[in-house]
């Protein structure tokens, strides 16, 4: 269909001057179709100039006001989190420690406190949605990854050990936070908050374990494939998802003004996951091994995929991000690895960054009150965090045989937060079942947590080399 | 740094009976960290139920409340974006023609007026600033992209017919949009429209060529090696460079209310500009060089820039596009390729369709007012602008030594206008330059001069073979 045999083009490559035969017409032509009507246009514009040169009405303001602010936030979003996280790696952390950092610093807390006038150009309220609409898609995102991570955990015959330290793992953390949850919940609980519901979010809040940020840290530091990283791991996961079904629970309970309706959305939570667990995941499997190949495609199936679940359960009442975690369990993993690594890349590049900045923004440690209360109740939160998912784990582990050095890092490996404590955390705010102070308090708990997670690991590396040095020199 | 020898480990893979010895210890273990602390949580929230159970304040709208509109909406118009652009391909138009529709088709001229409920629930003023975020984020991305092309068209000999060509096909388009303007002045300008800034904004949007489309037409017809395929790039990026900086130009004089703020906009571009070709490009072209091999930083070094640039230009007062547009120019091509290539098809399938979605929503036939002087005025235009882009450069092409075919064939190509006037189209409208009807003209003349090409490229494909057969017939 080319309609230009191309043998019979003869372009000219010098076209003034050399090749004279042609050279007059050329001019001509040349004076005809360009030079003379853009001087008709420009005496045009010169009459029209001269006669009534004026706008009819002031500038007003328009859509692309805020371009300015958009594009400032995003470059700074994007490239502080990546610094941040790279100074956290530097000094031994993992990257997310960085991040939530990075997100503490543009929020009030620093930036606000220190330059008010910088924060509030920058995040002005007319880009925040395009900065938490960003989050959101970074945040379907993540749990969507984090679901297919949990599906690929192997069991590889450690899933007995694991379900007991898993249990332990959850009942422990739960317990403490239900129970720091009837302390606490007549000062500190958000005015959506019920007794009940404010117990059930703050035991499932402290029995979460970051799953990716675990990961990461098994990488990091190569104990990925050794057998005490797949047991941390696979303990995580099955903790998590109890911990989701539980938080995906409280949120269908929460603010249903009738026990008719928290009914209802529980039964249409239990229709969703089983028909997307015996009709859609097969069905999945299917388009997307057919579309092995077709990038692209694939691509768009699988976001609209993610986003329709997402909007699903949004729509049934819980959030959205069950539905992404859950449409990550039910899609097929294996033939996926690939585009579900480049989804997390990008997404954890470009679009959690605003997660992070979105929790900084919301996280104001001085409007809440920076008193002796506060760091007081931090302290104790943070010690019933810490007791609870250590303690139990360990003693459990220890109990399945591992020896007492390994139980007590598989107890600190399930104690990193991180981002997943901060995605339950926005969800416990957005539900208005935390104050603004306790929201303070547990983002300060996610960060200690993880942040820790690494320097024990450290100090039992040393523990057990000395003993074992101790025990070399004794013989 | 590994804390645990892994050869000390000894898990147990049957965790249940089978290790006895162990096995009563286990169990106690586990009652005692998972069974009774589960149970006690479980009592305590039973106390606190039978207790006070209840919210203190009726559920609120927390910042959530739209997720599902939100998710719901990106799916969609990714996956309609995605499906017109099909459709077109398969009856022999660029995917572009079909993503214009997808937007007109998910906006108030055709979902609005069929499914009033529809459009509104799915495009709540909530969601808006997000999905316009979505799209002004791929419009810069876009312009970074015909930036990069722009810069990487190579002139091989073909500068001096290029430029004679180029000129033909601005200087004719300019002139007959400035007539045109001055005869729609009265009735069809937007409220912040003074004449010449009217007539200057008609002008450049009729000149425009969009030179990404026209790319990809050439690849789909196999003429993007071929000299005619060059010539018609090479002329559109020439033709290009002009028309944006009539538009900036344009931009920079519109809505200033002084001559004095006017020359100072215009100063603080042509500073912009020239600090970006003699600092900025060079600096850039080292710092990318050297970070050849981290692909992450460089994107992040890339996109942080980008972001940056596009920002100055807004701040400075014309639109962001222009600094994308710039910073394209000043990047250096080679190196960049793949990661310009996957920017572009990941903001073309993610990002772009919320652009034209985002023109489809402010394109209303309906409101506008659908009667004669709407189809007259749109007849009107398109023959001006599909004349004065055809005309010029048909005739200056042939005073080059091109054949009648290829002279046509290469007016036909320039004459494609598809996304880049839809991008001048917005900025008049958010400028106040247009009204909603001229808009909605100009939508339509895009969407006509674009769909032409591939049937007029055939058309003088058939010509051409049936007049060399007719020419074989006689000898």
């Amino acid at each position: 269909m080319t309609p230009t045999p191309t043998g019979t083009v003869d372009l000219d490559p010098r076209p003034s001057g050399s090749q004279t035969p042609r050279r007059g017409k050329g001019t001509l032509t040349y004076v005809l179709t360009a030079v003379l009507p853009a001087l008709a246009a420009l005496g045009l514009l010169v009459m029209l100039g001269t006669s009534t040169d004026s706008a009819r009405t002031p500038p007003g303001s328009g859509p692309l006001d805020h371009s300015v602010q958009l594009f400032a936030a995003i470059a700074v979003v994007i490239l502080a989190a990546r610094l941040f996280g790279r100074l956290a790696r530097s000094v031994g952390q993992p990257p997310v420690v960085g991040e939530i950092f990075a997100g503490l610093c543009l929020g009030p807390s620093v930036l606000g406190a220190l330059l008010p006038g910088a924060s509030a150009w920058l995040f002005p309220t007319e880009v925040r949605p395009v900065l938490q609409g960003l989050a959101d898609l970074g945040l379907i995102a993540l749990m969507f990854v984090v679901g297919q991570e949990t599906k690929q955990t192997s069991f590889r015959g450690q899933g007995g050990a694991a379900v007991t330290i898993a249990h332990a793992g959850i009942a422990g953390p739960f317990l403490g936070g239900a129970l720091l949850a009837s302390l606490l919940y007549r000062d500190w609980a958000g005015p959506q908050a019920s007794p009940v519901v404010f117990a059930m979010f703050l035991g499932s809040a402290l029995s979460i374990t970051a799953f990716p940020v675990l990961a990461r840290i098994l990488v990091e530091r190569n104990m990925f494939r050794t057998p005490l990283g797949r047991l941390s791991m696979l303990c995580a996961a099955i903790a998590d998802v109890v911990a989701w079904c539980l938080i995906a629970a409280m949120t269908a309970v929460a603010g249903r003004d009738t026990p008719a309706r928290a009914v209802l959305t529980v039964t249409l939570v239990i229709v969703y996951g089983v028909a997307m667990t015996w009709l859609v995941r097969p069905w999945l499997a299917r388009v997307l091994t057919a579309l092995e190949g077709r990038a692209e495609i694939r691509l768009l199936v699988l976001l609209a995929g993610l986003l329709a679940s997402s909007a699903v359960t949004s729509a049934i009442g819980i959030h959205a991000i069950f539905g992404a975690f859950l449409y990550g369990l039910c899609c097929p993993a294996g033939s996926l690895t690939r585009l579900t690594e480049r989804i997390n890349s990008v997404s954890g590049l470009l679009l959690l960054p605003f997660f992070f900045v979105g929790t900084g923004l919301r996280t104001d440690v001085w409007r809440s009150g920076f008193d002796a209360s506060l760091v007081g109740v931090t302290a104790l939160v943070v010690a019933v965090a810490m007791l609870g998912k250590l303690a139990g784990p360990m003693l459990m582990a220890r109990s399945t045989g591992l020896s007492w050095p390994d139980s007590a890092s598989l107890g600190v490996l399930l104690n990193a937060r991180g981002l997943t404590e901060l995605v339950v955390l926005n969800l416990g705010l957005a539900l208005g079942l935390l104050s603004e102070r306790l929201f303070v308090v547990l983002v300060a708990m996610a960060l200690v947590t993880t942040a820790a997670t690494a320097p024990l690991l450290s100090l039992l590396g040393r523990l057990t080399a000395r003993q074992r040095d101790g025990g070399a020199r004794r013989l």
